[in-house]
C-alpha cells in the first residue's frame, strides 16, 4: 500500500509570523474510494491571503478556523482516479476545497469539473475565489459606471488585477496600486491600467492626485497600508469603498486606524466589507457574469508556481512578503 | 416704515469655534409682499449642528457654504401676514429655510403649511430636518429588525431621540450615549430607551458590553469621539453602521482618526454616510413613514428654546458644547 503526504496545523501563528513551526508533514495511506466515493489526485493547490485568518485563534472571522491537528486548508484542482460516484468519471478535473494532501476522498460535494477549455492554473487564477470574490465585490458592491475612476490597491494580485480589467473593460478609468516596479509595468503594459502607484515610491499624495484627475468613485481595498488615507481623501461623492482585503495589516497585532468618518457625511460614501462565504449560493450568476470577460480574452493572469506540498510554506510567506509574481499556485 | 433684525455671516470659523466675531446684526425696512410673494413673520428658528458646516469654507461638502455678507441660513416656522399668492393665505403657519432674520419676502418655494394639529415646536423638533434624517438614516440604511440591537450616539439630540424611539416602537433592544446623567434619565425614564451610557463616565468598554448582551446590529452615529471605537468593537456580522453626525470632531482641526478596517471583512460590516438633501425628493415618503409614529404618541420631543434672534449665537454655542436639554430653537 502507497502512502501520501499531507501538511497538519500544529501551531497558530505568534504575531502574524508565518514559518515552519506552524505546521507538521505526515505520511497517510491512500485510501479507496468507498460507496458514493472519488478519490481525488491533487495536482494545483492555491494559497491565499485570507490562510492567516483561517490559522489563527477564532475572533470571530466568518469561517471558523481550523483546528489545530487538522490538514490546512485550501482549495485546489485534482484529478479524479478513482469513483464510485454516478457524476464523476476516473481522469475528471475538479476543483473545490481540498486541503494541504496529496489525496483525499469525497462525496463529491463542493466538487465542479473544470468547464471545456479551462486548464488547471486558470481555474485557479480566474474561475476560483480570485475571480468570484473580484466578481462579487465589483459588481455587487462597486457598482461601477462607464467613465468613472476607480483604484485598486494588491493591483497585481489575483483578485486586484480582475477588477481592473473587468473594470477596464467596462469602461472605468482604471488605477491600480502595487508594491514593485515590475508588478506596476505588468498592470499597465501588459493588463491596460491607466496608471500604477507603488506604494513604496515617494510622493504618493501627488502620484494619485496626477493620476485621478477626476477624483476617485470607486476604491477597491485589498491592502490597507498607508495610502488607505490618501486614496480616501480623494474619493468622490457617492463613492463606494469596497473592503476584500487588508493584507498589509493581517500580521499586524495592532493594525493602524482607519480614516475619520466625517467625509463619510459630507460626500455620502459607502464602505462595505465583505467575503465570499455569503456569496456561495450566488456562483452560477457569479460565473456567468464573469466567464463573458474571460472568452472575450480581457482577463489576462500570471500564476507563480512553485513545485511540491513541502514548498506550500514558504510559497505562503512570499505570498505576504508581496514577492509572489502572480496568483501562489503549488504544483504537486 | 417700520424696521427689523437680521444677521449676518461676517466671519469663518476660526478652529471651529462658534463667537460673536461671526456675526453682524443689522436693521431692514420691512418689505412689502409684490407679485406672487408672501410675507412671512418668523416666529420659531431651528439651530441644528450642520450650520457649523454651512459657515466654513467650501471644503466640498454637500451644499455651499454662506457667502460672508449674506444672511446666516437656517430653517424656521413663521406666520404669512401679507399674501399676493393662491397657495397661502394671511394667518398660515408655514416651515422652510427662513435664515437668521425677523422678516423674510418668498415666491412660496420651498415652504409647506404646519399640518393640522402640529404646533411650531413640533414641526422643528419632529417633523422639519431632525425627524425627517432620523426616519431617512434608519430606514434607508440601519434596515431596523424586530429583536436587534441599536445603539445611537447624541441620544438625546434632536436625531437620536426620534431615531432611538421609532426603533423602540419597531421592536429593538435600543441603548443611547449622552453626556449628561439628566440626558440619560430622560432617553430611559421618559423616551423608553433600553438603556444609556454617559460618554463622560469611567468604564465604557464594560458598561456597554453589560447592556448589549447580544451585540450591536445598527450603529447610527450622531457625534464620534472615544466611544466610537468601542462600538465598532462589538458590531454583529451584517451590522449596518449609519453615519448622520461627528459633532464632536466637527470643530476640531485635526479629527481622530476612525477604526481599522479589518473587521469590516470579517464581519461583513457596511458603513453608510448620507446627508439630507439627496433625500429631498423623498420627503413625501419620509412623512408617510414618520407621521404614524407620532400620531401613535410614541414620538416624545423637548426643545429648549432661547429667546430673541440676538441669541441666535449663544444658543449654538450651547449646541456644540452639549449644554442644550433638547431640539435648540429661537424665539422670536
Amino acid at each position: 500500500m502507497s502512502t501520501y503526504k499531507e501538511i497538519v496545523l500544529v501551531n497558530r501563528p505568534k504575531n502574524g509570523q508565518i514559518g515552519a513551526y506552524l505546521f507538521q508533514e505526515q505520511q497517510k495511506n491512500i485510501p479507496t474510494a468507498g460507496e458514493g466515493e472519488i478519490l481525488i489526485k491533487q495536482t494545483h493547490m492555491s494559497l491565499d491571503p485570507a490562510m492567516l485568518g483561517w490559522m489563527s485563534e477564532d475572533r470571530g472571522s466568518y469561517i471558523p478556523p481550523v483546528e489545530l491537528g487538522e490538514v490546512m486548508r485550501s482549495s485546489g484542482v485534482g484529478e479524479v482516479i478513482e469513483s464510485n460516484h454516478a457524476d464523476f468519471s476516473v481522469g475528471d478535473k475538479v476543483m473545490g476545497m481540498t486541503g494541504w494532501r496529496e489525496y483525499l476522498l469525497s462525496d463529491g460535494k463542493g466538487f465542479n469539473k473544470l468547464p471545456p477549455g479551462v486548464n488547471e492554473e486558470m481555474a485557479l487564477c480566474v474561475f476560483a475565489l480570485p475571480g468570484l470574490t473580484a466578481t462579487t465585490g465589483l459588481y455587487h458592491f462597486g457598482k461601477p459606471k462607464a467613465g468613472e475612476t476607480l483604484i485598486v490597491t494588491g493591483a497585481a494580485g489575483s483578485v486586484g488585477s480582475i477588477v481592473g480589467q473587468m473594470a477596464k473593460a467596462d469602461g472605468l478609468r482604471v488605477i491600480g496600486v502595487v508594491g514593485s516596479d515590475d508588478k506596476a509595468d505588468w498592470i499597465v503594459n501588459e493588463l491596460g491600467f491607466d496608471g500604477a502607484i507603488n506604494y513604496k515610491s515617494d510622493n504618493l499624495a501627488e502620484q494619485l492626485k496626477a493620476l485621478t484627475p477626476d477624483r476617485i468613485d470607486i476604491f477597491f481595498e485589498n491592502t490597507g497600508g498607508p495610502i488607505q488615507q490618501l486614496i480616501f481623501n480623494r474619493m468622490n461623492t457617492h463613492g463606494r469603498i469596497v473592503v476584500c482585503g487588508m493584507i498589509a495589516d493581517y500580521q499586524s497585532s495592532n493594525p493602524a486606524p482607519g480614516p475619520n468618518w466625517i467625509p463619510l457625511i459630507k460626500k455620502r460614501i459607502t464602505i462595505q466589507g465583505f467575503a465570499m462565504p455569503d456569496h456561495w449560493h450566488e456562483i452560477p450568476q457569479l460565473l456567468e457574469k464573469l466567464t463573458p470577460y474571460v472568452k472575450a480574452g480581457k482577463i489576462k493572469y500570471r500564476a507563480h508556481v512553485v513545485e511540491g506540498l513541502s514548498n506550500a510554506q514558504e510559497g505562503l510567506n512570499m505570498l505576504f512578503e508581496g514577492k509572489n509574481t502572480g496568483k501562489m499556485i503549488v504544483k504537486l
